[in-house]
C-alpha cells in the first residue's frame, strides 16, 4: 500500500535513458549544470543536495523529490537534517510542501534504511 | 480503471502522520494556518474550502486536491457549487486546470456520495 | 513611497488593449472563460472573484491580483472578505502568499476607498 | 513496469468527459481557447502543438504533457523534433523538465509508434 | 507612462554580468544548456525562441519575456507568430498568460520596430 | 538605474504592517511557521535562511528573495556560500532562476556590504 519508492525510481532512471539516447547534447549540458551546483565548494555537497531537495518539495516534483532525497541520503543526511529542511519548504510552499515533503521523508526513510 | 480517491487519500493520511511524528513543530504550525485560514469568520467554511480547492486545482497537486474535495463535501458543498470552483480555476490557471479540476470533481463525487 | 495601483491598473490595460488588437480571436476566446466563471451561478460573482483573487495571489502575478482585488471591490467584497480570502492563499502559498496577499489588500484599499 | 500511456490518457479522457456534462459552459469555452490556439494561422498546429508540450513538461503537469504528445504525434511531429521540445523545456525549466521530459518522450514513443 | 523595455534588459544584462562574475561556473554551464537548445536542430531557432517565450509567459517571468522577445525578434520572428505564440501560452496558462503575454508583445513591438 | 533594495525592503515591510493589522490571527500563525522553520535545529539558521532564499529564486518571487537575501547576510551568509546557493536554484529552476538568482545576488551586495 505505500510507496515502492525504489521501483518508481528505477522507472524515473530508465526513462532518462531513454531520453539521453536520443537528446544526448541537451542532457549532457544538464548534467554540467547539475555538476556545477552538486560540488564540493563554500557549501559541502550534503547541503546543496538538502537545498535541492526543499526546492524539489516547493516544485511539487515528485520524480525530483525521490531522486534528491535519495542523493541525500547518499551524502550523509540524517533525518533530523532531512525534517529541517522539509519544514523550510513548508515554510516558503504552504500546504502543498507538507503533501511532498511528507513524500521526501518517506523516500528518505526507504533510501537510508 | 478509475481512481480510488479514498485509498489515495489513506495513503496520504499515513505519510502525514509520519512527518507529523518526525517533525512533530512545524506540522503543528502548519496546523494553527489551516485552523486559520478555515475558520467561520466574514466567509464560512464550505467557501473557503473551495476557495482551497480551486487554489489546489491550479497548483497541479493531486493530493491537495483530494484533501480540499473531501473537505469542501464534508462542509456541505453541493456539486454546482464546485462546478463553479472548478470554473474559476480554469479561467486562472488554463489547460491543467481543466485536467486537475476534473480530478476534483472526481475526488467530490467519490466522498460526498 | 506606496503603490499607485490606479496607475499599474491603468498600465495593464493598456498593453491588453494592444493584445486585444493584435490577437483577438483568442483574446474574445478568453474573455468568454471569464464570462462563464465570473456570472452568477451556484456561486455568486463576488464569490468567483475573491475565488480568482486567492489563486491570483498563490499564483504571484501582480498584474492578475490588482485586477481581482479591483473585481472584487466592485462586486461589493468587504474588507474582512479580503482578509479571509487572503488567509487561504497564504495556507496554500506560504511566504510568497504573504507578500502578494499584501499587495492584494493595498490594492483593494485603493479601489475600495 | 513502463506507464502504459494508452490507458492513463483512457482515464484522463473520462474524467474529463465526466467535468464536461456536469459543467458544459466552462469546458465548452475552454475548447474554444484551445481551437483559437491550435488552429493554423502564422504557425501551423504541429508547431503550436510542440509549444503546448513544451510548457506542458515546465508547467509540471502529467496529464497535460500526455496529451499534448500525442497531439503532436498526430499532427505529424517527429522524434527529433520532440526532442529539440523538450530541450527548450530543460532550458527554461530546469531538472524537473528532465523528469517530465523524459515522460513526453516516454508518451510520443507511444503514440507515435 | 509604458514600459520601457530597453532599459528593463539593460538592467537584467547588468545583474546576470555580476552574477557571472561571481559564479563563473554555474552561469557558464547555463549558457552551455542555452546553446544546446537555441541551435538549428530539428527545429529552427526563430522557432525554439518563440518555445522559450511561450514557456516564460506561463511562468510569469518578467524578465525571461523581455529577453525571450527581444531573441525572438532578433531571429526574426514576425508580429503574426509572436501572437500565435501568446494564444498557446493563453491556452495553457489562463488569465495570468493575458497578463505576461500583453508584456510579450509590448516587449516585441519595442525591440522589433 | 540599479536597484534600491532598501527601499524595496521597505515598502514590502509597509505592506506586510498593514496585513498584520488586518488579518493578525493568519500572520501570526505564519509567523509561527517561520519560526518553527528558521529556529537552529539540526540545521543552522544560515543554511535554513540559504535554502528560502534558494526556494525563492525557483518561485520568481522578488520580494522573497529581497527578505531571505537580507536574512542570509544578517545570519552571516557569506558571497561563496550565497553564490552556490544561486547554483542550486538554477539546477533546479532553469533560466528564470538565472533572473532571480542575478537579483538575489544584488540584493545580498546591497545587504551585506
Amino acid at each position: 500500500m505505500s510507496k515502492d519508492y525504489q521501483a518508481i525510481s528505477d522507472e524515473h532512471d530508465a526513462r532518462a535513458a531513454n531520453l539521453f539516447r536520443a537528446a544526448p547534447d541537451i542532457m549532457r549540458s544538464h548534467r554540467k549544470i547539475t555538476q556545477a551546483a552538486q560540488s564540493p565548494n563554500a557549501l559541502d555537497v550534503k547541503t546543496t543536495e538538502m537545498m535541492a531537495l526543499a526546492i524539489a518539495i516547493t516544485q511539487r516534483c515528485e520524480g525530483c523529490v525521490i531522486y534528491h532525497a535519495k542523493q541525500a541520503a547518499a551524502h550523509g543526511a540524517v533525518r533530523e537534517e532531512v525534517c529541517d529542511t522539509i519544514a523550510v519548504a513548508i515554510e516558503m510552499g504552504g500546504g502543498p510542501a507538507t503533501v511532498y515533503g511528507a513524500d521526501a521523508l518517506g523516500a528518505f526513510d526507504a533510501f537510508s534504511s
